[in-house]
């Protein structure tokens, strides 16, 4: 193509409020455009890439047997109050009503319109299993819209959903879409991991993330460096911690005068022990469809609570934070909270505290501390797993040492079971002619915001390095004076002869100056330049690698067969 | 593929509400599925017509120099209001609030967000022409979806927008995309007719529909049995029409006692004269944005009203019929309206009718009409054209008979001049350094459309007919008898041999009676099948046409040769 005729707006000003450098460069380079909060336009650029991804997972799926359809983007709110999630997806579903006063959402996700289409139509288990996917628009009215692609409102998901007799075959398939995902995000040319995952909205008994790697990663994630074992932060495990320091000995339920000791480093210091023998409590106000109520966290002082497993742990849709007039009215004493005073108060303590000894924990009464306090007589359901897995914590499968890395989330798999089945009344007749809620899975990819992931994962500080598969363009031909006739004859042939031989040119035949034209393939970043300058005239040319801006000369008798070599 | 696989669920029940055989035999076959009013999935088979559609009009729209994009779908209001269609767009526009309370559109169409853009981005002559499209999501809240995919109000469309510094360069490309869509339509398989058009709510200088003829088609389009001359009937315009019977004499403006002549007919028999001398009068109240009146139009009593023309001639939103109460109360005659008593209401009259004499018309009092009214001395702007052309009528260009046919709108290609881009304030900087609108065209196809248009214009009373070259699959292979391994060998082995020749072949394996997959095959209506049947034994199989059933029967040794022959 020539780039007279592309297209591709390019701007040496930053978006407003733009952070990530696939914002900035995706904008810049005119890939993408804003047009509203969280909503942007792919340009011919963006769309080519769009494109290449949306080939390589439809490629994928069908060779694992999935079959493509279009499920209606705007959805009748009836499926949703059917399946029990119009009232507890919160305000990310967008809800409005047509012209006759009918309810819809535009859809986040389909779950509950996939049921609905087969529900009466695969009745018999010899229909199973069965897989249907698509790619497809999706809205999801975020609270805070940044991060360009990365966490915008509408957006682009391949979503899939199959359909199963038994768990066993949900298994099999769940198995078969994590090598599926492997082998999509292996061939976009990802550096990626699966981890363990919360499953959040869509819920099921089991999902696997597969995330990217990156420094500007949204998620933090746990990779053990000994064995496979990768999580998410917010559902990470590890073995259970230990301490070598001694433990305070005290008398059963001490109580201390322990003055302005409000933070469990006051208090580590004042009793000369180690946190990890302090009781912290954390409370949070717990938001449900009909009520809210306080809630108080109790973990080890040298833990930090993760909010994920917090919101599991209290089955709410959101917590909040208390505030300290908030909890004294529920007649907590702010910086002394402890297991007085809990009587009419829920509470949950970390998993690990079970059975421990010797502990110190707030009075629940101003500049007091109890100490010697054992976690022991409670009921089984006030353990729940509730910290935050760190760096160097021990991994729960080996032991060795965890560490921290920073990913965004490109797929997730879910293993649904029969929890939407159930909701809608979706069965089957299995062997014995007996009906079942099918067994169902869930697969989902951000197909739009992959382009943006290709960024993150591939830049530097002039701008965007694709790789040659998501690339637009395999070569930019740079014309450096449009006043040459002789470079311009030269370049126009070469440009024809390349795309013959099936190599995408992009011929930049601007009446720009040289200057304009290098930063713009530095900003765009296609793999390679081509730059017919003021060596022409010796028969040279000059190669430029994107990735790291190495230079090369070629000779004009070899460049055909040196450019089919390099660029494919 | 194997149809045991396939999720295609055929159903014998037609769809509540259907009347049409593309909505019919689509949803009995597995094609699409209703999920609310006017809302719609597409299942595999369907999703497969769908893709060979939009394959056809990228390949198309590439080739003609245009470059594909992704508009958001959500659209802020804010564009629409600087458009100024936010108001006039009437309740097709799905107007919502996001959970900030900002107001957004659900696009029906997208110049505003194009121009939007572009604007500050083009800002030269030299960056002219260009044109984007792109084929995505639309959304139309119609008063009564129906007829299947043909009005629903979630669709699929292409559409497209060109820029120009000039009126000729405009011209240019839109007969570029005259050719272009002619292209599409004539890869598709389609018989289609180039209409000249109504432009609608979309508005500009011109515009030309591309109908496909079909019995049940929404639109009557009149086309020239002569020359290339063809319309809309929204727009069609016709040789002034003549009477050879003679005109009623009687001095001017006679005022007769004609008790209880109220219609047309019985004034022609009163009068002993064609109705093409007399006047009737329609009354219609005309909404606008912010109020509404009564209009009079005036026509020949032999002629109809063309709604679409009173409603361009009054430039209202929308014309809604006035009953005689309405009538009575602002001083009108139910049945005897005439040019008596029109003081303070507006008025149209049939440009046919200007300067005519000796006309017949109401007096606008009980049981009186006014013989011998010259219609003159009237202003020009009184005169517009308002007939309805009927067949029979003689063509504008050269004066033949016209003929009426129905036809579905596929396409309409649209010259907007500077409308959008003057109300929008998009202007580039010309040869002389002055800023200007752009010229902008605009042009589009109803994607999701042609699946069901392509049934419309091909199918029987057994169900689709599929061609060639929309039809998913190239032949259907139906064993009869799954128990016979012989049979099921060969039919597999067969469908291995005609995969690797590039034939798609859909193979019957179900453990169905034969007579359930004959059925299915011609409901579904792929184009060939081929029966490996109780004739097999001989070396026998039967191969069927779809289109006309007609059977013929092949020995096994020329069976591949046959089939690549006949179905490629």
């Amino acid at each position: 193509m020539k780039f007279s005729k592309l297209y591709a707006p390019t701007t040496k000003e930053n978006p407003k409020d733009a952070v990530l450098p696939s914002h900035i460069f995706l904008t810049r380079a005119g890939f993408i455009e804003q047009i509203g909060s969280g909503l942007y336009n792919f340009l011919p650029l963006g769309k080519m890439v769009l494109e290449k991804i949306k080939t390589i997972v439809k490629e994928e799926m069908d060779k694992a047997g999935a079959q493509e359809l279009n499920l209606s983007f705007i959805t009748p709110s009836d499926l949703w109050k059917e399946s029990g999630r119009y009232s507890v997806f919160g305000k990310e579903l967008l809800r409005f009503k047509d012209r006759k006063e009918n309810e819809f959402v535009l859809g986040p996700t389909h779950e509950e319109a996939i049921l609905s289409l087969v529900k009466n139509k695969i009745t018999s288990y010899k229909q199973l299993p069965l897989h249907l996917y698509q790619i497809g628009l999706k809205f999801r009215d975020e609270a805070r819209p940044r991060f360009g692609l990365l966490r915008c409102r509408e957006f682009l998901m391949k979503d899939g959903y199959s359909f199963h007799s038994n768990e066993e075959d949900l298994q099999r398939e769940f198995d078969l879409m994590y090598k599926t995902y492997s082998q999509i995000f292996t061939r976009l040319g990802f550096d990626f991991r699966v981890v363990n995952a919360d499953s959040g909205a869509i819920g099921g008994s089991g999902s696997k993330e597969f995330m990217v790697l990156t420094d500007n990663g949204e998620d933090d994630i746990l990779t053990c460096q000994n064995c496979t074992y990768a999580a998410n932060i917010e559902v990470a495990k590890r073995a259970k911690k230990e301490c070598k320091d001694e433990r305070p000995e005290a008398n059963y339920a001490s109580r201390f005068h322990t003055p302005n000791v409000r933070s469990i480093e006051e208090l580590a210091d004042f009793f000369k022990i180690n946190k990890f023998y302090t009781i912290k409590a954390i409370v949070k106000k717990a938001i449900y469809e009909n009520e809210s109520k306080f809630i108080v966290f109790f973990i080890r002082g040298c833990d930090e609570l993760q909010e994920v497993k917090a919101l599991n742990a209290a089955n709410a849709l959101e917590l909040q934070d208390a505030n300290e007039e908030e909890l004294i009215k529920i007649g907590l004493c702010p910086g002394f909270i402890g297991f007085v005073g809990l009587k009419d108060i829920e509470f949950y303590i970390d998993q690990e505290l079970e059975n421990e000894k010797q502990m110190i924990i707030g009075a629940n009464e101003k500049d007091y501390h109890l100490v010697g306090i054992d976690v022991v007589n409670l009921n089984k359901n006030r353990f729940k797993d509730l910290v935050a897995v760190k760096e160097g914590d021990c991994c729960i499968e080996c032991g060795a040492k965890l560490k921290k890395s920073k990913g965004i989330e490109v797929g997730h798999i879910f293993k649904l079971g029969q929890k939407y089945s159930k909701a809608m009344n979706a069965n089957f007749l299995d062997e014995n002619g007996k009906a079942q809620a099918f067994y169902m899975g869930c697969y989902g990819i951000g197909v739009s915001r992959l382009v943006a992931v290709a960024i993150e994962a591939s830049y530097d500080d002039k701008g965007c390095i694709w790789n040659k598969i998501l690339s637009p363009f395999d070569l930019n031909i740079i014309i450096s004076n449009m006043k040459d006739e002789k470079i311009v004859a030269y370049a126009n042939n070469l440009y024809e002869n390349l795309k013959k031989e099936g190599i995408k040119v992009l011929l930049d035949d601007r009446n720009e100056r040289f200057g304009v034209k290098i930063n713009d393939f530095e900003l765009m970043g296609f793999p390679y330049a081509l730059v017919i300058g003021k060596n022409f005239e010796e028969n040279k040319l000059e190669f430029i690698q994107r990735k790291d801006l190495k230079k090369e000369v070629i000779d004009t008798n070899r460049v055909l067969e040196f450019i089919k070599k390099t660029v494919l």
